[in-house]
């Protein structure tokens, strides 16, 4: 891999953007190499937590306006379905994501912000999607920034491609959370503490459902959900986890125990 | 009824679950008091505003988890698909229903308010859930939690099971106010009030319209709402609303003098 | 026209409601007027964004309760049947549509702001969904007004028919800005020049594209999104645009420098 790093600590692991010189544009190759990082990342299942970070300047400035403007139309589409497959693979790992959001995050970076199951931003952190700017509406990341921020909002953004801070990015529902710059690390690495003591293979139903069921009619979704607890329910998991409970201690989840992980 | 309790006040029904030594949990028992309690009054339609309240330390802490572990798949299932048809009640009953939340919110005690019309919440009220450190995911609190706030807010509470304040609740959605603790009652009857001057037969016509709409593409919702109007508009209530707007008075809906109401 | 007038500046057309003895209301006639003048905007292709202004004292008061009283069940359909091609106008021109909001937007009045791309809203603005008030539940204003806000909030307003400032329209999503009265004119203008310097062309593509995949299901939106950049990205607009940014200069649009525009 050469434009992205990772590295494991305890459930948690660290995926870095490692093109930094050219603020981490989203090239095909990087979104190649992450994509593939994050497929085994989910195949292993060591972790429970992915987090994703960028540089200290730019989290991420997007797709490289040199690789579309070189590439043919075809060409160009094959990247966004390249970029489309790693989007859909941030949603269907187990794991949670996070993005840890320093400097910039613009265009397809401000759409991996979106798309992560969480995001904690610096308050230096900045958001934009700013392709309008150059005559190429940021119509792949409006997607999943109009489904965090309210229509208004989202629409400004894209017509104006005005950058917004990362207290604005709060406010709007973009970030879980604003934390000073020099603790940026700490603060996520608590949350994604907060989620390592969970089941994997429960926060795996979790966040399946959860995506799903946002699609549905209001009590269509509550029919599914229902299905699912009524099933998570005697999950051995649960079952030891409703008895730790009861026993005021912390679980030990079984299928943690067990030597040969679910592939 | 043993665990649920109701009083009137002039056109307010106060619904109070009474099993506050569990927490009030929903317990299966509960959940079919107090759905055959709102369809009764759905029946009667002398009250126009359902409050729900709970106790000073639990609003609710959701479902049993001792009635979970003791039963099998096939009646956990059961258990939800209760508890699913008393969501429904509330979602369909023509009274207008709001929680008034003190304590803790937990679990489907948190759907709960999240299903309800409108919500009011003293200062220190309390909501979560925290299913998943149970290894139980809240599938079922999920949905309607993430039709009230943000997905990374929704996210982040079924996730981490963290606790969140009312002011928080209130900044992301799930609850219309929040009061002091000692001013709790009487905001929220307030509330109540201002709802039952309207007349009963429109606020049904709202409710059903409002929520259909939710559901629907954008103008599929507008032609279906041109539809709900036009025939609003010529029903005896807005002829004698819009009347009294012109001669600056209070209306005297026809429907609410009528002996004979609508079954 | 009667009831509406325009006059246009650099690339934005202000249009104004004229009806202000009444307040404003959407008379069958201001819409007809209203609906005309957007239409010809749109052909003409000569402005970028569309501001919508009404008086000191009301936006827009809504639809006339005059109108609807005397009108049969069958006129009144007809009345919200233009008022409903009057809202798809806004949505399909290709030119952003920014509401300006001083005094009372009530009602149908509320519903133009929500159904607004953007809006900015004086200190001293209030809103409103009062019909409940008079018997007509505001059904066609409660479509967009909950595509802009949450659903406690759009229920509360819808219920109750009551009031809110501009600064809480604001913290809900109903308007991207809030501003001192004597700086309205000045603010909005600013937003519309933010918006004059992109390509018309490239706005359009960019706000079918933005109201589109709000309907779709994620992937089912971004796959969608995927095609519509891939195509966006070989737009002599967008070549130029992505040139001049490498050059680090403004682009000059390729599709505004032909005499003949699409029609």
């Amino acid at each position: 891999m050469e434009y992205v790093s990772v590295r494991t600590k305890e459930a948690i692991a660290y995926v870095t953007l490692e093109n930094t010189k050219q603020h981490n544009t989203l090239t095909f190759q990087l979104i190649e190499e992450i994509d593939e990082l994050l497929q085994n990342i989910a195949k292993e299942r060591k972790v429970k937590v992915v987090v994703i970070e960028g540089g200290k300047k730019a989290f991420s400035a997007g797709h490289s306006l040199q690789e579309i403007q070189t590439r043919s139309q075809e060409d160009v589409l094959k990247l966004f379905q390249r970029c489309y497959q790693f989007m859909r693979t941030i949603r269907e790992i187990p794991q949670v994501v996070i993005s840890k959001v320093e400097g910039v995050a613009v265009a397809a970076g401000c759409q991996l912000v979106a798309i992560s199951d969480l995001a904690v931003a610096s308050e230096s952190a900045r958001f934009a999607t700013p392709g309008i700017n150059s005559g190429l509406f940021c119509s792949t990341p409006a997607v999943f920034l109009s489904r965090n921020i309210g229509r208004k909002k989202a629409a400004e953004l894209l017509f104006t491609g005005n950058l917004i801070t990362a207290e604005e990015a709060f406010t709007y529902g973009l970030v879980n959370e604003v934390v000073p710059s020099d603790q940026l690390d700490e603060r996520t690495e608590q949350l994604a503490k907060d989620i390592t003591k969970q089941s994997l293979e429960i926060l795996e139903i979790g966040k399946r459902q959860f995506y799903q069921q946002l699609q549905m009619e209001d009590f269509q979704a509550l029919n599914y959900a229902s299905d699912v607890i009524a099933a998570n329910s005697k999950h051995p998991d649960a079952e030891e986890g409703i008895q730790a409970f009861f026993e005021k201690r912390r679980p030990e989840w079984p299928s943690e125990k067990e030597s040969v992980k679910k592939a």
